[in-house]
């Protein structure tokens, strides 16, 4: 097992300005290229943190709490929270950034699961997550009682 | 409000070729792409239903069962389940397809929220969803379960 | 030479929303869009059909009937109708959809070879075609006038 | 109706690499690549011509005579034949060319109808082709030719 | 004149997974890629501290130091240098990492000048840049030096 | 060493369409964009010469003088200047072209150096360069001097 590692060393953030074709007709950014981005930046913290390549192997709920419109920039953050012995957990934050205006908003939170994998694809062990501030504490122990939610509806405990 | 309508009629239908910038240097599609076709999916199928340009409100939490890999074919499906005033439940269920083998695995599913906009970007009444197989049936009661469990975890009621 | 096969097996569906940059200045489809479109569904079905990577050989002429605007949706068809030794006749239609006001248009129609290619990239044999409605029935016959008619002008008869 | 243009005016030349998402898992680019930039480059040739936004409204048969692969380059040649009241045909020319060793083949020929729309999306007229040599003459003699089997196949006269 | 803000504010940073697509046949991303990126986030840092839409003017010589590779993340950091009237110049730096060793190395830097557009699309005034810390107090003398020289090529004093 | 070729046969030309995506929400293309055409059609000409896979070592200033907007079409022009033993300087020249007028502004210039690779990733000879017009023979004695620049620049002479 590799050794472990702060989870800040994972952390990740992405810009982007929203083009034409990632909106629907009334101008509001699509929620899958939102997911599609989230999936990006949590799969990249991820593989900062086990140094493989790791696939989605869940996503709890989102919600989508207010619109982002072209011409604005969305912001994707990703940081691990804990793992297992394979899985690691991942928080993905998204804020929308009016440009003229400088407003930003909180759009939307989600917790992913990533498996690494070796060269072979398969599952492989994982650092452990050295949680290092308060909040990344309490990610971390929340992040636990996910887990337990998480294995359970997927019937494996 | 429009009159009640059959939830058969906004069934979506999607196919598509898996290519490799959709997929990680393991040769697996990234679980964003995966995402994005169904969250467009199901943006169509509440758009059938509505007659209105909708948008993603939430998804619930998504399972990835097994990968799907560059050159298979990956179908996505979607329809809606039933309908609140202004929003829509849409089941949208993914599929791989092995084109050598004719090999086809369930790969997910997961329940979007699409809520109806009108001209002004505001929501709007929707018709009814008319179940008209056991399933459907099925689907439709689940449905309203799920709704009030949203609504809870939203703090709405 | 692989068992002969149904037709109907090979059929595949598309459904896809129609972006600004599908688009020309006026908000009309490009007709470029609409043949690949059109081209990975007719690859898709012979791939189905014949269990092997499927190269496009040629195209019958193509009319387009109707434009088809970005906001609404496009909807492709494609069914295997013959096959020859190692090439297949796949017919694909296509329609647009108003998703504001449900009326469908029938755009185009085209027939595309595709030939069946083994992991060395050589033709290679494909199953026979079983056209079970009246419908299939009728179009397979007319396929093999419209394959002579292809050798003819290929200078291959 | 505009003063009549030389064809050669309207020409236009187009060079793109091959990327590996536009092709099958054997590496051969994908024939509705091809149809999307041939398209792309015709509607240029036309919109040179009669300074006009050009929909497509035909293609006439294409054969696709030999594989192009990732990493070639693509070469596309787009010329106006011929002119209608508000119609132009246009011949496009496909070639590969093998960076490596320098080698060059033609892979595709095909003659598009492209109908020039006003600012309101109506058909609108357009220059008549000033054909200046030998070749343009004769293309411009089958024009007319192949201009009367389409509007007979169309039910047009 | 909008009041000065400081050069950190308009700090922008962006991670990306390296794709097949955006690779040569040797799997080393192309220039113009990165350069795509990089002036993407060079905008986005001159939108930030104007508030307006912001359009490239020029970019001073860039070098590519080291090869970045499928399968690798792209690192971009922008940030506001100096501003004159309704000019701004903007330091984009560039790097890669390596996911499986976690190795970075600098890639390139290049320095970016953006003018800022009002509706009509004319250049407006922009805020002066506060630069706080030595290195962007180094960084703006610089800035101003560079501008000269700008100036002088483009026959501008 | 590989025997000495005419400039003009690397020539290449490129025009494409500018889409919605493209574009800032003023309907400007994106620097980003250009310069992503630019160095896809100097790695093209620098391929054609030297039969090689190239990749881009480095780019001189750009100013763009003129901005393209969304519907109008951008052209491309590269050709080889002059050869080192393993790099080789491209000019390439960005057009616009006002599809609706007919008018075509030089939008921007840029030098840039590419260096071929073998099958290992490593820089390999390339032909000399031979400049047949005056225009040629005066671009490849300035591309010895901004040669001189650069290798002095980069603290390589
Ligand atoms: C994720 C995947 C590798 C798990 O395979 P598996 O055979 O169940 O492997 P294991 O039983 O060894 O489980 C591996 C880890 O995944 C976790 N896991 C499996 N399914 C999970 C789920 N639905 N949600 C959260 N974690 C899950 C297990 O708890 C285990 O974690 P641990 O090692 O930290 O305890 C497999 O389901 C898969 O390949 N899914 C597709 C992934 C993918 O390609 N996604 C992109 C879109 S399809
Ligand atoms: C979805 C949205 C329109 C709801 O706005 P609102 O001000 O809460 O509107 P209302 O209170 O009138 O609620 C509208 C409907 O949405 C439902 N809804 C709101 N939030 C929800 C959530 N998180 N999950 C499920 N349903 C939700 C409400 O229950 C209501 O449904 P009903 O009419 O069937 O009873 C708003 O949150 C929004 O614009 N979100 C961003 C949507 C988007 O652009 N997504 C793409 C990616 S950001
Ligand atoms: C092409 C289109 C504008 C023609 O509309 P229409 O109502 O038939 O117009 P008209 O009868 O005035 O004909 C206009 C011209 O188109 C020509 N035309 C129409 N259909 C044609 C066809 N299938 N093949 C070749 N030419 C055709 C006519 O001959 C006429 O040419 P002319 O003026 O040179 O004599 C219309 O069919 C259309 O909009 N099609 C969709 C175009 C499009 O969006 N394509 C992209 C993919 S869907
Ligand atoms: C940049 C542009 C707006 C300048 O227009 P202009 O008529 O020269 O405007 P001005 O003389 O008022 O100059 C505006 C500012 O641009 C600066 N500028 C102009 N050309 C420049 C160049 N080549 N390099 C650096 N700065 C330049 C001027 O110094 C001035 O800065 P200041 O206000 O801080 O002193 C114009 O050249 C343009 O639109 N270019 C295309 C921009 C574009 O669309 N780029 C994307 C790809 S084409």
């Amino acid at each position: 097992v590799p050794p472990a590692r702060p989870a800040r060393e994972s952390r990740v953030e992405m810009t982007e300005l929203v083009l034409p074709n990632d909106a629907n007709p009334l101008g509001n950014i699509l929620g899958g290229k939102v997911m599609h981005l989230m999936d990006i930046a949590g799969a990249l913290a991820a593989a900062r943190h086990s140094r493989r390549v790791c696939v989605t192997a869940s996503v709890d709920r989102i919600d989508f709490l207010h619109p982002i419109r072209v011409g604005e920039a969305i912001l994707v953050e990703a940081q691990v929270t804990d793992a297992g012995r394979t899985s690691m957990e991942v928080r993905v934050n998204v804020y929308s950034e009016n440009l003229r205006t400088g407003q930003r908003r909180h759009t939307a939170t989600a917790f992913f699961t990533f498996v690494a994998l070796d060269e072979h694809g398969r599952p492989t062990p994982v650092p452990a997550v050295i949680a290092e501030t308060p909040d990344e504490q309490r990610l971390q122990i929340e992040a636990r009682r996910r887990r337990q939610a998480r294995l359970a509806r997927a019937g494996r405990v």
